[in-house]
């Protein structure tokens, strides 16, 4: 399996050996991720409920869903290397500051979370 | 360092606890993916040229783009995991297409890509 | 009531006299609907089917969604205008073409639309 | 011209003719105007500087960039009209509240708006 440090290395000599480097400025960095969030968004926009698994199931839809989140994962770790953001370990806090939010004792069960 | 596996199994640990896999449908998690791809453009979406380097070095900013980073790495890795998608061989085999999509030859030192 | 060409004069007149032109680029104001229209997903991303009937019903969630919606109209119009767009007849137009796209005959009651 | 009023008309019996009320919830309104808006977006974003304005000479590019402020503004006016929201009033309170909070001796010829 190829880790994302291995993805940023490949990612890094990408862009050098085009000179693209220029190109990827936090702005436009940006933009491309949420470019991309939206087309992975406009695959599954309609569908209801739990509905966009059974969605998943056409080959079709689940090789463009692969793609968007490639494309996702690359734009993502590009951004954190060029910002020189360790970008496990902002998710590792992420998650522990999660835990502590959301204490499973008021948030099992309920989707308060989601509707306050 | 924790790795991409590593973190799908503590989010899945962490839904699991809550009952919030009903709530992590295709839709929902591009959804979030939208909504935090564009908290990140929201830091950068008025700078120009090259600026956003000298703004990430701001402890304020830096620390809000870590943040919204790892939240797109988390959603990211959520929806893979749900999606039963490998991530790490969707984003290799991505990086592959783009390599034969831009050859050197033809892309390097111009912006060609990017505005055509 | 104030029509959308009163307020393409207003925000004319509004950048003008702050000197902002320079900044009302494509790139951008598309960036800034981008992320405004994301703040208003925001509010109603966990929310389940009509459910977000009765969060409007709240005063704050209402007063944020008029908020957003006001930004996303502003932005709009200053883009058509800038770029020499005349906005309501493109909708109009578009209108016309989604008449010809979805008969009434084929479409009525299904959401093959939605999940096509 | 066709004003909002008219278009939101249109949209109701629009949809009505197919019977899509039920789709168009607050949830799938705003993921429709985020993923129109990247679409919009995804035309610029690459640009540079003023570049953008270049591009729409193209027929092509500019045709596109109509199409997706069309869309834009119908899934607003839907959205305002399923909501009871005016439109008019909101943009016209929210221009009324910019002008007090970017007051022009202190914000013209400055970006700082831009970087703060």
């Amino acid at each position: 399996m190829i880790d994302n440090d291995k993805l940023a290395d490949c990612l890094r000599r990408f862009a050098s050996d085009r000179d693209w480097d220029q190109f990827h400025t936090p702005k436009n960095l940006a933009s491309a991720l949420a470019v991309e969030s939206s087309e992975l968004l406009e695959i599954f926009q309609w569908s209801r409920g739990q509905s966009g698994w059974r969605d998943l199931q056409t080959p079709e839809i689940r090789s463009r869903t692969e793609e968007e989140l490639a494309d996702i994962l690359l734009y993502l770790i590009r951004f954190a290397d060029m910002a020189g953001i360790d970008l496990q370990h902002s998710a590792e806090m992420k998650l522990a500051l999660n835990e502590q939010k959301y204490p499973v004792g008021r948030f099992k069960g309920t989707d308060k979370k989601y509707n306050e």
